[in-house]
């Protein structure tokens, strides 16, 4: 195999030109890594005279992806268009039909339709591969289905959106509140102008849903990752876990286990000593749990150009040199629907009431959790200020159904003054 | 491809009593990952006789490992048996000369024999891997020569002998001297009987030397690493250093730069919050710089038998699945010869001297420091006791011929009462 890989590259922003960048610049070293040289034909975007500060001339240039999808002179198509349907999955489901691999760093395609892009792959014995789709630069796609494939898989955990850590970072770091981070963070370029799909944890969920499937075996299920967002978590929350050695974290957090999988996407509490305690700003973190190996972690850049061609073009390496595996490590058919787990194993939580200052109130606050057989771990009453006692409580190890109801009756009591703040603290 | 992939264990050890327990335990999953059925047919270790706690009454004996790498009924050799040269590596060579490939746990012969070993593989077509050679079950030479091969690799650092960091974080936390730490480390079982070649760096430096290769496409070479073991490493050093916000780490650096390769394994200074200074007891680290990437990190268990063995059975589910490429990432005869770096980049140094309490001691040494163009960033000057002043010196970056030069001068001062101290501060 020494005639040329060719790559079709459908999208031409900041990732697409890092992958022309990479071709570029590394021609040789590609070349000596594959076993053949590497070298891009064809390209597609939606503009074609921006200037990207890469020289495109040499490529052919279709308007249409599709059409670099069905080229006779594109081996691979390099799909970094976005989005879970359009042009990105008919462009890949072109490329798959006319018998071309495909990379990609479509994590909302793969979500959404893994299942169906899997199956078809496998049919035509094509490689679909989307390292770049989860955690940027971390090949955690290829630790979970090719170096730990002799482990069974019980646990994958990661902090895997870069915005959401930057936020709760500098939160925590700087003082400020929510809002005002994330509009610092929205002019600096670390969030969108619509930050839903980041904060609201539906990003890092779909990576989620993804890691699952290649460690489980089970199908692509994001229907049933439990999502829940940062963006109401308060700076007075961060600085009362931080005190208590904690830090919060959106921490997405997959468990399979007698055959039930539980996915969860929420902020954490996490111990402030663990790796992902120590995580800063927008470095990403997975923390993979097998049978044989133990514990294993990966730390790196989760987003950017450098970091997500990188991982694009590792996989271009291994479709190089020949190697085809099913997309999640195992062939399609054989994935097992997922059991839904409910409501996950037990843990702890940190609680948060706001109480009026009467006698009595710590009484029956504590009476409501311990009537659901809830122990507490540790308590902190704070200096009130007018009416208002503040108190944190961490608990031991309970179901979150009986913790659900526990505050629900302590919403209901006289002397509660708001919702109570109740985080799960994850054993890492 | 769904003829069972055959593999011949020579070794029945932790690791190769691990690696029986994944195969009889995961028979199903290894099919799964690896499209076909992966199985022992063959062993070979010192004493047949041995109960190891597992069944071996279905596979067939030989005295000889050599026998188990030739027989008809193999497909991959798993050498697990250790050393440099003897049976291991005759078996090894007489597997490639059959047209077996060859999985490997072996460091020290890899480290001695790669090249020529990398060779005879290539010369055959055949894979020898050996991901848990170096690290134990983190996925690191994978991570080097796969996921990251679209990036020129500057840097690659590790903490991976867990003997060595057991041995400097119990002096830390237990406030024990070195030999102390070190005999109960043996009660344990967390060091050997001799422990040189763990606490004097070899076995660190063996794996550093392949990951040189994996990464930068230079040939294997042992002899070039500059190695020192922690044996010399004090308490008092290690007590001053955290003071200071550094911990000491058993740390290998292998840079390449201008075609320059420089390899050290020898105690470093780290900053205690990066994630090499967090790094506690037997677990390993494993931190690459790449030009696209930027930097990974990559922690888990260094030792033992399930990691051990994950990752062995890792390298033969790529195996089944048709995946062979060359040794190190590149074509054997394409490794160029490194051409050492010398003295390496500059970089900072803790020093630590033991004065004779008298007026213009600690001049005459930031005099001779200064005399060699060092620049002292940060300085400590503690209560003396009896006669001695023990002064801590921090210095700006230098290089280390400058610093060699200053600190000869100092040691012939009168002032000064013992060897001066000097342990590198890595930038990481």
């Amino acid at each position: 195999m020494t005639s040329p890989l060719r790559l079709g590259l459908a999208g031409l922003g900041t990732v697409g030109t890092g992958i022309v960048r990479i071709v570029q610049t590394h021609a040789a070293l590609l070349e000596a890594r594959a076993g053949r040289p590497v070298e891009i034909t064809a390209i597609s975007a939606r503009s074609r005279s921006k200037d990207r500060g890469v020289d495109l001339s040499g490529y052919a240039w279709e308007d249409d992806p599709v059409a670099v999808a069905r080229r006779d002179d594109v081996d691979v198509l390099i799909e970094v268009i976005g989005g879970e349907d359009g042009p990105a999955k008919a462009a890949t489901e072109a490329a798959l039909a006319a018998g071309k691999h495909v990379v990609t760093a479509n994590k909302a395609m793969l979500a959404m339709h893994g299942q169906a892009l899997a199956e078809l792959a496998d049919a035509k014995g094509l490689a679909l591969r989307y390292e770049a789709a989860v955690a940027g630069g971390i090949p955690i796609v290829k630790a979970l289905t090719e170096g730990l494939a002799a482990n069974a898989i019980h646990r994958v955990m990661g902090v895997m959106n870069g915005t959401c850590n930057y936020i709760l970072t500098e939160m925590e770091s700087t003082g400020a509140d929510y809002a005002d981070v994330l509009a610092d963070a929205q002019a600096l370029g670390y969030a969108e102008a619509d930050p839903s799909v980041d904060v609201g944890g539906i990003d890092a969920a779909h990576k989620l849903a993804l890691l699952s499937a290649a460690a489980f075996g089970t199908r692509v299920d994001f229907g049933a990752v439990a999502i829940e967002g940062i963006d109401h978590i308060s700076l007075t929350d961060i600085e009362h876990a931080r005190d208590m050695g904690y830090r919060i974290k959106l921490l997405g957090v997959a468990t399979h286990r007698d055959g039930r999988l539980e996915q969860r996407m929420q902020p954490c509490l996490v111990p402030e000593a663990s790796p992902l305690g120590q995580l800063e700003g927008v470095t990403n973190m997975v923390v993979v749990e097998g049978d044989f190996v133990g514990q294993t972690v990966y730390q790196g850049p989760g987003a950017g150009e450098g970091p997500t061609a990188s991982a694009i073009m590792g996989d271009v390496v291994d479709i190089a040199r020949g190697l085809v595996i099913p997309v999640f490590g195992r062939p399609a058919a054989s994935l097992v629907a997922p059991v839904e787990g409910g409501s996950g194993p037990a843990s702890a939580f940190y609680l948060r009431f706001s109480l009026h200052d009467k006698p009595g109130a710590l009484a029956s606050v504590a009476q409501a959790l311990g009537a659901q057989g809830i122990s507490i771990n540790r308590m902190r009453q704070y200096d009130h200020q007018a009416d208002e006692a503040p108190v944190l409580i961490v608990t031991h190890e309970t179901d979150r159904a009986a913790l659900d109801a526990a505050l629900e009756q302590i919403a209901a009591l006289p002397v509660n003054r708001s919702q109570p703040v109740a985080i799960r603290i994850e054993n890492v």
